[in-house]
C-alpha cells in the first residue's frame, strides 16, 4: 500500500491552555492505568513521575539540560503556560506486524522559562498512552539560544526498587553483547571485554552505563521498558545507573571534542519512552515508539516490499570461505594482478549455485558479500579509502551474475560494507546507488564494522546518527530498501523512512558461527530489548547446528532446528534471511518448506505468552491473506506451550503444519531432531506445543482448500 | 600549452649501487656548492648533514620514525645498499614564473633495515640540487608494516647558530599571522593570540613550534629556507624549536585521536626541503620545491589560464555591506521569507555594476561572495549543514547575472565558502561543480574559515590535506580552476594539479580591511615564506588607502598606491585580483592602467634584488610576449632601487611606463600620491626607482610600435 492511502483519523479532543498568569503546576494526566505527573518545585526545578495502576513506576525525576555556551537549564524555571490536548488516529504502516496502528494519547505541553536573564525558553512535551509515557524537550527559537552545543542532558528516571534488569553495557560503538540478567545494583558494564574496536576509556568509559532499550521487571511483577523514539540529529541515549538509589540518568554519546550534540533552535530531543505493564506481552504489543515517530516522508512506497533472501555469507562466517579474494594483497602476479586464495566465496560459479537454489525454492533474493575489492584490509584500521563500492573482484562477473539472476527470477541484494569509514561512504553514496539502479538491485545491506572514520566519532553519536539517515534517504531517492548492520539500535525510524526496513544493531545469529555463541535464552530477550525499536536482521534458519565451524569442530548452535524455524515468527523483520547453506537446506527439504511458506508482513500479531529470558509464543496473520503462522521458543528449559487458536476465522477449517522438536530433541545432544505433523484445526482447537531444551515450534495454518 | 607538450630530457647519468655486503656509509654527494652527507653510527642511528660552500648549514641531524603499532625506527639500522643516480630534465609548467624549468639533481637512496625482528625496512632518499637538498622517507611493502599509524616523525634539522628567523606560530589551523623577525632563541609562538577558532591547547599546544616555510639568515650572511614539497596524504610539518641548541624537530599536526597520519606501504613522506644560498634572490629563484613534486596528472590543460578578476568582496571586508542577506534569520516575513537587511552586497543590481566596470576595463573575471544562503550562521560553530552551494539568496538572480555577464564578456567566478565544514562540502562537491559547469564558471574560490568538521580534525592535518586535493581533483574533472582560502600552506602541488592555481594560506591584504593590518615589511617577507610553496591570492590593488573601514575611520593601509601596483609583480599568482571597489579605481584611471596591462603568466623572472623584511625588486617577462613588468617594494624605509634593464632584447626600443611614488608620498601621511612617467628604454638603460616609506614602484615595458 502507498503512504498516500494512510487513513488519518486525528481527533484533537481537548485543548486546555492554562494561562501564564496562573503559573501553577498542571494536574496529572492519565490514560487507562498510566498516570503522568509534572511539578516545578520552589527552586524552579522540573520533575516528572509515572505510575501504573496506582503504583509508582518512576518517582519524581529531574528534567533539565546543560548547554556548552554556559547555560544550565536545570532550575530557576517558571511555567509560562501549559497545554493539554489529545489525539486518536489510526495509520497504516507500509510494512508491519499489524496492518493498522492506533495512536491514542493525551499530550501535556509545559512551556518553561528561566526567571533570570537571558530568560531562556524550554518546553517539555509529554504524551501519555495506555501503555506508557513519552516525553521530549523542545527548544524554541529565541535570541539567546540559536545554534548551541549540548553539554549534557540531565534527564533522570528514578526507579522504585532494585529491579531485575536485562542489560548490555554502554559501549558507544556496539550493541552486539550478550544480555546479562541481574539486579540494577549488580550492573557492571566492564565485566565484558570490549566488542568495539577501541579503548575502554574511549568507547565504554562509564562502568555503570547500559544501553537502551533497557528491560526491567519489578518485584511486584511490573514490566518496565525504557528507550527512546525518533533518534534524529542527536546522540544516542545510554543510561547511567546509580546502583545505590536505583536512579538512571541519561548519558549521551560524545564526539571527538566531548560534545554531546549540536542543535539549532527550533530543536527537539528524541522522545524518551517508558513502557509499562503488568503483562509481559503488552510490552511487545506496544506501538508507542512507532507512534512517537513522524509519518512517512516517502511518497511512492510501492517499491518497498517484504523479501526473503539467501546469502553468500554464512560460509564466510563459519570460516569455510573468505570475503577477501587474496591472502596477500601485497603479492601480485607477474602481470600485476591479484593472486586469488582459492577460498573466495563471491565467485561467479558459487554465486550461480546459490541463484539456482533460491530460484528452485522460491527464495526471492540473494545477498553476496565480499564481491567488491577492499576486503584484504577493511577494518580495525583507520583506512579511509577502504572500499569504492563499485569494483568487483576479478572472479565476480557482475554483468553475468545479474543477467543470470534475472533469467532465474532471483533479485540480487547489494552489499556495501563500509568498514565504518563513513565519510568515505558518504562521498561515494551516489555512485554506489547508481550501480544498484543500473542492475535493478531492490535492496542493500550496509555494514559499519570497526572504528568510525571521521576519527573520534562513534557509531552511536550524532554524526553517525545523521549518516545512517542520510544513507536511508539516498537509498529512498534511488528506490532501494536498506538493511543496516552495526548502526545505532533502532528507535522506530522505519515509520518515517519505510525503506529503512531493518537493521542488525544487536547480537545476531552470526555470533554462533564465529564465537562461543549466544545461550538459548538470547532470543527470548531480544524482542524485549533490541527489537523494541524496530525489525532485526537476525539471520535465522540455520539447519546444520553442529560441526559447521571450521575453527572449532565442537562448536554448536544453542538451539534446535525447530527453534530456528520459530524465529521467523518471533523475530520480526520484513527482510528475512534464510541464512544457512543450500547444501544444508537440501538435507531437510520438509523443514525448509516452513521457510518457503512463512510470511514477512502481517495484518495482525498476537503475543500468546512471553517472559523475557524464558519463553515467547507469537501468532501472526499474513498480510492480506487468511494464513496464520505461529512461533514458539523457549530458553534452556523444555516446556509446553499452549496456544488457543481462537483468533482464527469462524466457520473455517484450516490445515496446520506443525514443525516441532522431536521427542528426544535437545539443543545440546540432539539439535536437528524435529517432527512435522499435519492436522486440521479451527478456532476451537487448542494446540499443545512441546518445546525441547533450547527448542521451539513453528506452525503454519492455511485454510483448507 | 598542454601537458602533452612537456619536453622530457631526463638523463640518468650515473647509477652506482653499493652492494649489501659492504654496508658502509655512502660518500658525501655534492652539487655545485651544496654537499649532503649521510652516516649511520655504531648504534645504527641515521644522520644527515648539509653544507654550502664548505660551511656547515645543517650539522649531523637525526632521521627516524615512530609507528603507533609499537615500532621505533630510530636506531639499530644497517645499510642494505645505497644507490646513487642523477637526473637533468627540463619541463614546462602550465602556468609559471618561468616557461621552462630545469630539474637537475643527484640522488642518494639509502636502503635501511633494522637488525632485529621484525627487520623493518625504511629507505631515505636524498636529492641534492645546486640550491639545496630535499629528502624523504620511503616505506616499502613488507610483511610487518602494511597499514600503519604515524606516532611521530623524528626528523631533525640541527642548525649552526642562533639565526635571524622570520616565523609565524605553529597554529594547526591558521597561517594568517604576522611574521616576527627574531633570533631562533627568541621564538615564542604564544606571544600571539590564537587566530584559529579553537583553544590554544588544541590548536597551538607547543609554545616553541613554528610553521614552515621557515626563512632564516645566518650571522655569516647565508640564507636558509626549510619547508616541505609534495604534501600529499600526510600531515603538515611544523618545526619545534629547541632554543638552547638551535635544533629544529619535525612536528606533525595530529588528528582527533592524536594520530599524526595513516599510511599504507608502499608509502612515502613529503620531501623535507632545505634551500640555501649566500644570495637572497637565489632563494626566490629556486624551483626545487616544484621539481620535487610529481608531473601534472591532468591531460588536457587548455582550460587552465591566467585570469585577472574583480570581486564583490572588498566592500564586505571593509564593513560597508554584508555577506549575509538578513540580520535575523529567525525572523521571517508574514509570507515566510527571509527579511533582507538592506546591506547585502551580492544583489543583482550591485553585481551588474561590477560586471559593467570589469567589462569596460578589460578585467576578465568577477568573483561574488555571499551569493548563496547560509551566511547568517556559517562559522565559529560546528554547524555541519551550513551551506548547500547551490541556493542563491532571493536578491541574487543567478540566471540573469550569468546571462548579463556573458553578454558583457565577463566570466563569473564561483565562491564556495565551506565554513570549514569539510565533510559537508565533500558530500556536495559534485552538485556544486555541476552548477559551475551549467553556467560556465571557469574558476572557483573556496574557503575554510573556522573549526573543521569532522570535529577534531585540523586545517593542516592529513584528513584535510587529502580534502584539499580531493576538491582540486573534482574541480579538474569539471575543468574548473581552484583558488583556496584558508587551506594548508602550499608545497608545490600546482605542478601536479595545475588547476590548483592559487591559494591564500597566509595573511592577505584583507587583514588591512578588518584589523590593525600588516606592516610595510610584510610583503617583503611573504615571498621568502608563504610563497615558497606556490602562488598566493594576496588580493592586491587597493587604491583607497585611508578612511575605507566602516569600523574605524582612522584605519589605513600600510602601503602607498604605487606599492599596491608593484605587488602584481612581486606577489606571483596566475589568478590575480583587482581587489578594490570600482568607484575607487574610477578615481585613478591612469594608475589603474597598470592593473589592466600587467601580465599574470611568465616566460622569465629576474629577481633583481631582495632582502627579507626589507625590500624586493622583480622583473618578469610576459608569457609569449616581448613585454616586461617590474615591481619594486620596500618596507617602512624609503629607498632607491636600481634596475639594469640588461635583460631586454638587443636592438629593441621599449616604451616604459613608470608608476612611482610621488616625491612626497609616504604610506602614513600621503599614501595615494603617485606619479606616472613614460620613457623610452633599451637594454642599456638603468632605471632608478625611488620608493617612499612603505612605497613601491611598478613598471611596464613594451616594445615601441
Amino acid at each position: 500500500m502507498s503512504a498516500g492511502k494512510v487513513q488519518w483519523i486525528l481527533l484533537f479532543v481537548h485543548l486546555f491552555v492554562i494561562p501564564a498568569s496562573a503559573q501553577q503546576n498542571p494536574r496529572p494526566v492519565s490514560m487507562n492505568k498510566v498516570e503522568l505527573g509534572f511539578k516545578l518545585d520552589e527552586r524552579g526545578v522540573a520533575r516528572y513521575a509515572v505510575s501504573f495502576d496506582g503504583r509508582q513506576v518512576v518517582s519524581a525525576s529531574r528534567l533539565g539540560f546543560k548547554v556548552k555556551e554556559g547555560f544550565v537549564l536545570d532550575s530557576n524555571f517558571k511555567i509560562l503556560k501549559t497545554e493539554l490536548s489529545s489525539a486518536d488516529e489510526t495509520w497504516k504502516p507500509v510494512l508491519g506486524e499489524v496492518s493498522s496502528i492506533r495512536n491514542n494519547y493525551k499530550q501535556l505541553k509545559v512551556f518553561l522559562q528561566q526567571k533570570e536573564a537571558p530568560f531562556l525558553l524550554m518546553n517539555i512535551v509529554f504524551r501519555v498512552f495506555a501503555e506508557g509515557v513519552g516525553f521530549r524537550y523542545e527548544f524554541p527559537i529565541q535570541p539567546s539560544l540559536r545554534f548551541f552545543v549540548v553539554e549534557n542532558e540531565l534527564t533522570e528516571f528514578n526507579l522504585t526498587g532494585d529491579h531485575k534488569t536485562f542489560w548490555i553495557p554502554g559501549d558507544y560503538d556496539s550493541n552486539e553483547y550478550l544480555y546479562t540478567t541481574s539486579k540494577l545494583s549488580e550492573i557492571n558494564a566492564w565485566k565484558f571485554p570490549m566488542l568495539s574496536f577501541g579503548r575502554k576509556e574511549e568507547n565504554m568509559p562509564d562502568q555503570h552505563a547500559v544501553q537502551t532499550p533497557l528491560m526491567m521487571k519489578t518485584a511486584e511483577g511490573l514490566y518496565l521498558n525504557i528507550h527512546e523514539a525518533a533518534l534524529v540529529n542527536y546522540s544516542s541515549m545510554q543510561l547511567h545507573v546509580d546502583k545505590a538509589n536505583y536512579s538512571l540518568t541519561a548519558s549521551l554519546v560524545p564526539d571527538a571534542a566531548g560534545n554531546k550534540g549540536y542543535l539549532r533552535t527550533p530543536a527537539n530531543t528524541p522522545w524518551r519512552t517508558i513502557i509499562v505493564s503488568d503483562k509481559a506481552p503488552d510490552i511487545l504489543n506496544s506501538k508507542m515508539i512507532l507512534n512517537l515517530n513522524e509519518p512517512s516522508r516517502i511518497g511512492d512506497v510501492s517499491w518497498i516490499r517484504p523479501m526473503k533472501f539467501m546469502g553468500v555469507w554464512w560460509e564466510m562466517q563459519i570460516g569455510k570461505t573468505s570475503w577477501n579474494y587474496t591472502d596477500n594483497i601485497d603479492s601480485l602476479s607477474a602481470n600485476g594482478t591479484l593472486v586469488g586464495n582459492g577460498r573466495h566465496a563471491a565467485n561467479t560459479a558459487n554465486v550461480k549455485r546459490y541463484i539456482d537454489f533460491a530460484s528452485k525454492n522460491g527464495i526471492e533474493g540473494l545477498l553476496v558479500e565480499g564481491w567488491n575489492t577492499g576486503w584484504e584490509e577493511w577494518t580495525g584500521v583507520y583506512k579511509e579509502e577502504n572500499f569504492d563500492y563499485v569494483t568487483p573482484y576479478p572472479d565476480f562477473d557482475l554483468e553475468e551474475i545479474n543477467r543470470y539472476a534475472k533469467q532465474k527470477n532471483v533479485k540480487m541484494i547489494m552489499h556495501n560494507e563500509t568498514g565504518a569509514s563513513a565519510a568515505n561512504y558518504d562521498r561515494r553514496l551516489d555512485t554506489a546507488f547508481r550501480l544498484m539502479n543500473r542492475y535493478g538491485y531492490p535492496a542493500v545491506k550496509t555494514g559499519y564494522v570497526g572504528k568510525i572514520t571521521p576519527v573520534g566519532e562513534h557509531h552511536d553519536g550524532q554524526w553517525m546518527i545523521n549518516q545512517y539517515i542520510r544513507s536511508a534517504e539516498v537509498a529512498a531517492k534511488h528506490k532501494v530498501m536498506i538493511d543496516m548492520h552495526e548502526p545505532v539500535r533502532p528507535t522506530g525510524l522505519h515509520r518515517t523512512w519505510p525503506n529503512f526496513v531493518a537493521s542488525e544493531a544487536g547480537r545476531g545469529n552470526e555470533w554462533n558461527a564465529f564465537s562461543e555463541g549466544s545461550p538459548p535464552e538470547h532470543e527470548t530477550i531480544l524482542p524485549f530489548t533490541r527489537l523494541m525499536g524496530g525489525p532485526m536482521d537476525y539471520t535465522p534458519g540455520i539447519f546444520k547446528l553442529r560441526g559447521y565451524a571450521a575453527a572449532d569442530p565442537k562448536r554448536q548452535m544453542h538451539t534446535t532446528l525447530a527453534k530456528q524455524l520459530a524465529l521467523y515468527v518471533t523475530m520480526y523483520s520484513p527482510l528475512q534471511m534464510a541464512a544457512d547453506l543450500p547444501e544444508n537446506y537440501e538435507r531437510y527439504p520438509d523443514a525448509f518448506q516452513f521457510i518457503r511458506d512463512v510470511a514477512l508482513d502481517w495484518d495482525d500479531t498476537k503475543v500468546i505468552e512471553a517472559e523475557p529470558g524464558d519463553y515467547l509464543t507469537i501468532a501472526r496473520k499474513e498480510k492480506a491473506k487468511p494464513n496464520w503462522f505461529i512461533g514458539a521458543i523457549t530458553d534452556e528449559n523444555s516446556r509446553e506451550s499452549t496456544v488457543k487458536l481462537d483468533f482464527l476465522d469462524r466457520d473455517t477449517k484450516y490445515d496446520a503444519m506443525i514443525y516441532a522438536d522431536a521427542d528426544k530433541a535437545d539443543w545440546q545432544t540432539n539439535p536437528e531432531a524435529y517432527q512435522i505433523r499435519k492436522m486440521t484445526v479451527d478456532r476451537n482447537t487448542v494446540l499443545k506445543l512441546k518445546l525441547a531444551k533450547g527448542g521451539g515450534a513453528a506452525v503454519s495454518i492455511v485454510p483448507v482448500k
